[in-house]
């Protein structure tokens, strides 16, 4: 592994990422085609926050959070740190004095794919963290990584620059040159989740709204009776 | 497997449900003799919700979500919806549209064995919901399933009609034949705990109340200070 | 395995316990050097949580919980009951009328390397748990197992005695004979945090703080502006 | 739970059962329609044993044996043990003293929601087991339970008496009832695969033999040539 | 997401591809500088197969195997069938039969992010596969997806024409451009280990050949006879 | 921490050591009182395998693996190597150049909480190896840690100069002090066996032989024939 710093990697426009943050996590992954969700095991450290922010991806060996000193010098404001590991750890790599550092350098919010600490005072400074463990265990400074080069986390990969949404359904990526694309579907997909959250209060069914009836019958489900059908045994 | 629509289950009486939702899940599953729990795994997506209702059972095809649209029709006031899937799956099924169609039919909340997403939306508008995961992952609807016909979920087999109460705990099921010894089981317990609740108040121990030093002096339980027992080395 | 119950064993003292507690898990981890979590698996049963005590150490059989009801009639004020199973478990071992009980006593909290239920009324309650799971499955009072003996818990051996802090990090602990230690180095921690979040929020950056630029260059850590590095590519 | 042990139940055909095992597990399951499948965490002790036989079921408390020996009076030659737990557990309920008495009745295998030991011994036996663990961790015989009521396992419920197959794809349960069926739908489902083998063998594609090139179309799947699609990025 | 085949992506060379195969998993691994590994829950179906190959990449719905099916058509000799999922799952979606019409045209083998089936007839006929898990559970022929495009699989991205190495240890990805170095390397890495496994047999240690006695002190570690440092207590 | 190389603790005899590995993980567990064992997810990296040696401790950073190389010159004959990691990893901290190096020192065998990798190696060497996962992937020689100093793996405290046993039912550790002890209840053990096993080839039944008859009518449990239970639901 080649260890390299890359530095000012071109980033999506921060007002666009802003916006989709806005939208949520389940609304733009919709936009998108069903891609780039970051799994369920990325959650968020404290409920209620929700974020969108350009990616600067940090590479650590496991157990070791040095590359995150170097890459706090490489974060601008709207940007979200994006950290993944060599291979699998739970170690808490990120706590509170990090998230100093980041929100005076106007960062958004940190994605782990291992862990933080200090939960409690990101919630109290409302610092956004999401991870895939809550972890006091202490890392050391020893061993190189990167920081911009592309990461993979929750089975997505992340370039720099790249969007990243969190909220409380998790995390995802939408690659920089998805954006104007995201933003489209995600308003347009916004516009038709109003007009059927709309219909469904007034009492239609997603089985008519959706047309789906007909696909029921092709597909041979079949409709019984109770009483036909018994005890409801298989 | 044979995909079907049972409709018009029998259910057990709503407002027991209701009633065996209030004495909760640990109580219930107490009351039942320790059966019936649907296990840790299953959470709820927000915490202070309480439910007790009568299952409406589906079950889908992993990443599809064609079934829950069409269990929305047979549900009743007073359900509750139990997703099962053909094998496991993470992904999230159940959303805020669902959760809009089934409110507006007196469904009482959703049990998943899979994922449910916008859980800030959920949260929200106060519908209950417990799950495996939360997910963003979006579904399609393009595989036959079954609806109302007896599923396993973490463990239990759930018939349609059976009581479902849930609540921080996790997700519990009383067979329908079972509900009336449940609520006079429950409603023993809780005046039991009541009591055993002012004897700790007190000072009594549970050894005393529960007649336990007996049985400790047969299993041959060993008293002994720590200075003879030394360092409190095994 | 000999079933034993060791009485009175030595404390730390009470007052140091506390003071640990309020220092919190990260910062008395890394005062130790690294040592002593239990790990992310073991959680609060609520937010907000944070407690030091002296442990009265439980060995259960899975799906048992006589020994709790042992353990009882040990504990102190100042004590957090901690509880481990002789294999694997998550059942319920732990629930609100031990709290009353245990609160009566004047005990500060409970560890559990298995689950908790009645979580909702602990939260009412206010009385502190962490376990490896919530859940509502029962136990029965059947086997026997020891008291105030040395028990494995996430990893770490807990001797009676010993300090446990937890909080919404976890869990941890501090070796009776360590604590003048602890004591002494999260102070200097604390100390040492504060100048550094002044400095971070002043703009300093590790890098500079921790005087890690060097090292980078020892490592063969190279910057490469994006333009060189090309689209990002490794 | 009511402690019960049924004697006597109905058993499906020992030879209907063998007949099954010889198909073996992924067969069979395809033939019932994808159903009855326990999942892939229980796995076999040791790989190459294949097995078709009833069901006898036990429900132990975990860590407990006691009422696997009580069920070992109540199996027949052609049976198959089936032990699941109350709650999750890990522990080694069954080892070779039990195999042998087993094998002395004419039992022709063991699956277990928990662990086998003496998997060595077990090998040179030759006698099958399956389970979610290997764990030479030893047990109690301290709580009651159940024998030959039904169980749920692998996210199946077997009745005693079903058939249950087991090869090195895992375990299937087919009820009672549907043995006749299975039967005859495994005998086509295999004289098809051979005709569908013998085909691929020739090179036939599976698109062309199951007919599935409108189906593409239908779906919007396109065809690109890598050129045009570019580096293959999505 | 687009639903695309992309057809004859440029192959690394399946010479090359075979020799990385020959020197297996570990070796390529550390030759590439520590990267590519999919990671440890990537596991062969049957012991001793090794195979080195050129990903043919595909990426199904879960529970759905219709894109294999698409996938085989677009195989050339010498490739390795690479297959991820949009959402987790274990089911089996490959077994004997598409082992039987992969071998015809020559494909090496399979690495699967899901599981297989027919795991005793893979092994009979020698044909190599690593997956995730083992499960019999089948699959349906429904939703589309992607044939050669780059996939995630075990926190890798693979790109269709990359090199695909596994054996024992897990699987590997070489990306094509990557494949010289990594031949070199490779050869490099084997005659040091040569000459390492010679001198250690002779009985020289790591300490010495690596140079670490320097470091140790560099770290502060000390050495302390064990009656000095008492009876062995942190 | 304290990072300390402990030099020359005493330990168990080899020769007792031996034995223990012969009577294997099973036997010398329950003759020990059912304690020791390191739980079912330390596996062997091949069938068969079977040892008794004395601990030789390492406590590695995760995803580094120099104190292995410190460790080996600690190691005489008739020694286990005994690595843990001060948190969670999967990574192959073991290899076949540690093997021969080991081999050449006359070590039985090594138990990692971690991976271990050259699986296939290792089998044609025949060298014992325990682990929590096989991986490939690579490791570092960055950071301190100790030696000989007690580990927690597997739930166990393991201090240098313990006993380790270890088989295909994976591993358990005999401290020191009760070697002796364990050998003369294990022989107790295996002669127990014996007759158990011959007993039961005979017919007996463990309801019989271990007079448990009495136990269940104590217990509450119930013969009910299948008729009058009815269709066998609870």
């Amino acid at each position: 592994m080649r260890t390299v710093v890359v530095t000012d990697p071109p980033r999506a426009d921060i007002r666009d990422a802003e916006r989709l943050g806005e939208y949520g996590v389940a609304t733009v992954h919709e936009a998108l085609g069903r891609v780039g969700y970051l799994g369920p095991q990325i959650r968020p450290a404290w409920a209620g926050a929700r974020v969108g922010g350009t990616a600067v991806t940090v590479l650590c060996w496991p157990g070791d959070n040095l590359m995150i000193h170097v890459a706090v010098e490489q974060c601008r404001p709207g940007d979200v740190l994006v950290v993944a590991t060599a291979s699998p750890s739970s170690d808490g790599l990120f706590g509170e004095l990090f998230a100093t550092a980041l929100a005076r350098r106007g960062v958004r919010g940190v994605v782990l794919g291992t862990g933080v600490r200090d939960v409690a005072q990101l919630r109290e400074m409302g610092f956004p963290a999401w991870s895939r463990a809550v972890s006091a265990q202490g890392t050391v400074k020893a061993t190189p990584g990167c920081v911009n080069v592309p990461v993979v986390l929750g089975g997505q990969t992340i370039h720099p620059g790249d969007v990243v949404v969190a909220d409380d359904d998790g995390a995802l990526v939408v690659p920089r040159s998805d954006v104007p694309r995201a933003l489209t579907a995600a308003r347009a997909r916004v516009d038709k989740e109003d007009a059927t959250r709309a219909a469904f209060r007034g009492g239609e069914l997603g089985l008519d709204r959706y047309g789906l009836r007909a696909k029921l019958a092709d597909l041979g489900i079949e409709y019984v009776p109770y009483d036909e059908y018994g005890r409801g045994e298989p």
